[in-house]
């Protein structure tokens, strides 16, 4: 992955939790960059997540971002409030900006206070050593239990020039007593007015990170944050202030492609998956009702664990259409597994033929699709099969 | 538990997937047996379903009930239509009634033909033998994998008289490649106007089936009937013929107790579980949002798994209370299990025993509250832990 001018990183082990591993990522970032973000919808958001939702309401530029694995501070009252606060004024200080420029992410254990002193003695060095690149060591230090560090990169050219846009995430990882927590940062150096890389976001988001499931739980963490430096100013490139801009469509996809690439990884590495599982549905009434079917396919057990035991198991497939609560037709449905057709205007397809079915199943990426012949919506979604594996990872301890 | 005047029942072995059990029942009701039913949401009901549908739009009587295990008869398209239509013809001769007098439940394997001509062989014999009582076997006949017989009986004083009311309940059980199916049956010997069984069965039903879940995957064939034969007319019982009679107050009692019994035993029996757990919310706006961020709980994954391992893990019970979506203010919440408090004030609870949870959490039984301190709403919710029986039942074979 290629550097991103104006942005610096530097990652540390300041022994939060984990012990002989990194634990803390620092970006550093030039004067003038612009930042956007999604967080969660969950009612009982982390600390740091309220920490970023004030930063992004004050439209205020981002200098640094501080992020941590080990300990979520989550659910921890006021003292999680004092600890974003005081890892803050840590950063701004070794990072010569207001506080008020630094946006936090913590993943990890819930429910225990975080020692954001821990901070204190690494922040200057960190600040010190921040280099262009190392997305591999920054993907790195915010992993919990996910089994690769995940990044993506796409260049683009704006008129003549290049511009990078890269993102690292860390996807739905657990340990004990943890809940899955999505992290995810993209950097560009484009130059970017806020309300365009906010809306860039928001679209972008939709159909890839908001598109992809694990097991149903919604974190208290998730975290999508876009940071867009504009250091290719210095090269020519000319910022982009409206979203009528003629080349924002090239730069969208590149960045689409970075969070899409990013979302597939987390999706790839869920707790305990060995399968990565694609559902596509159309013939909906909308596109909205075809992401709620796909969504009540991709969280259902039974299917997800019907995948894990290499069946193609369409009747699960008609009981999560069923209880979708979307408009449906039994008699109109049609199921593929990888490409094969298993069920037919609601019933078993005559020509079905277990062999081809049961090879198809064995492979580690597996598209399941359902035709509803309603309408013309259209959506999908990514999730992983449901092993014993999961329920070890999250029932196999005592805290 | 008792003979429901007016009820005879029988079961047989006509071998529609399962050897040597048996795997259908027949109910034969006396003349003048009122019936009124719920049937699953699902917008993919199996032909069952869909004939119990008609027949109570219909607002006839009941004088049969064939329920057979071993074959759902769902997503089976235009064949599934005619083998309940044979079905009910075959049950309607052999008990002297009319087709349209005949109810009927399928529970087993999906999208197979069922071959309803192997009913033929054993109708006559069924509708001779039919006694009253005998509901262990009835309750034996209709299990998939369920793991006991459920039944459950209570008997009300109408004036001076009293009546019976009997259930019999089949659970979340699965076997290759079914998916879990709910059937309930309910019988009384009072005598009851449809429309007051009809407003019993409804209101009785949302604080009992409606308020399980074993993994929030709704059945295709999910179904409740109850019947009332009004043969306690015979001993002088007036007949409820409508919602102000002064009796019916106890009725409404000994019936909710059937149902809420029945429902508590499909939740201690759901697939792979080895815990029954009770989801207490209050302090929310309102019931409908208690009921919501109960279920939120009771589905979630990260949640079961966790009482799987024994684990108090209240940091998951914050993040599916935040993604249930409904009010919810962190700084308010408090978190109990088993009666001893974890979580209060949006922070672990200072005077936190480890070892008195970890005891509390080994117990068969977990009783896990949620305080939300916004208003007056309360619900509850039964469900069961996730474990990896949950998933080797479920993934452990190809069809």
């Amino acid at each position: 992955m290629p550097s991103v001018d104006g942005v610096r990183l530097a990652s540390a082990a300041a022994g939060i939790r984990y012990p002989g591993r990194t634990d803390v990522l620092l970006a550093l970032f030039d004067a003038g960059t612009t930042v956007s973000g999604v967080l969660t919808r969950s009612k009982c958001p982390s600390a740091a997540v309220d920490w970023c939702h004030d930063r992004i309401k004050g439209r205020g530029g981002a200098r640094a971002l501080v992020v941590n694995s080990g300990n979520a501070n989550a659910f921890t009252g006021k003292s999680g409030r004092a600890a974003t606060k005081l890892t803050a004024e840590i950063a701004a200080e070794a990072a010569g900006c207001e506080t008020g420029e630094v946006f936090l992410a913590s993943t990890g254990v819930i429910g225990e206070p975080l020692d954001a002193t821990k901070f204190e003695s690494v922040m200057d060095r960190l600040a010190a050593d921040a280099s262009p690149g190392g997305w591999h060591a920054a993907a790195k230090a915010i992993m919990t239990t996910d089994t690769f560090p995940k990044g993506a990169a796409a260049i683009v050219r704006l008129g003549s020039t290049a511009v990078t846009i890269c993102g690292i995430a860390k996807g739905a990882g657990m340990i004990a007593p943890d809940m899955a927590t999505m992290l995810s940062f993209v950097f560009t150096d484009a130059p970017m007015a806020p309300a365009v890389l906010k809306a860039l976001l928001r679209q972008g988001v939709e159909d890839t990170f908001n598109a992809v499931t694990i097991d149903g739980d919604t974190s208290t963490s998730d975290t999508l944050l876009a940071f867009a430096t504009g250091a290719a100013a210095a090269r020519g490139v000319a910022k982009i202030a409206r979203l009528s801009d003629p080349r924002l469509p090239a730069f969208r996809r590149g960045f689409d492609a970075v969070l899409a690439n990013l979302a597939e990884q987390v999706a790839r590495d869920g707790e305990g998956a060995r399968k990565l599982v694609e559902i596509v549905v159309d013939g909906a009434v909308s596109k909205k009702s075809a992401r709620r079917i796909a969504l009540s396919i991709a969280n259902s057990p039974l299917v997800k664990t019907a995948i894990a035991g290499e069946d193609a198991n369409w009747g699960r497939v008609v009981m999560a259409v069923g209880k979708a609560g979307e408009p449906a037709d039994r008699d109109r449905l049609a199921i593929w597994f990888n490409g094969i057709r298993v069920a037919h205007k609601g019933a078993r397809d005559p020509d079905y033929d277990e062999a081809a079915v049961s090879a198809a199943m064995r492979k580690p990426e597996i598209t399941l699709k359902v035709a509803l012949g309603l309408g013309k919506g259209r959506d999908r979604v990514l999730t992983c099969d449901l092993t014993k594996e999961y329920v070890a990872i999250n029932g196999d301890y005592r805290s």
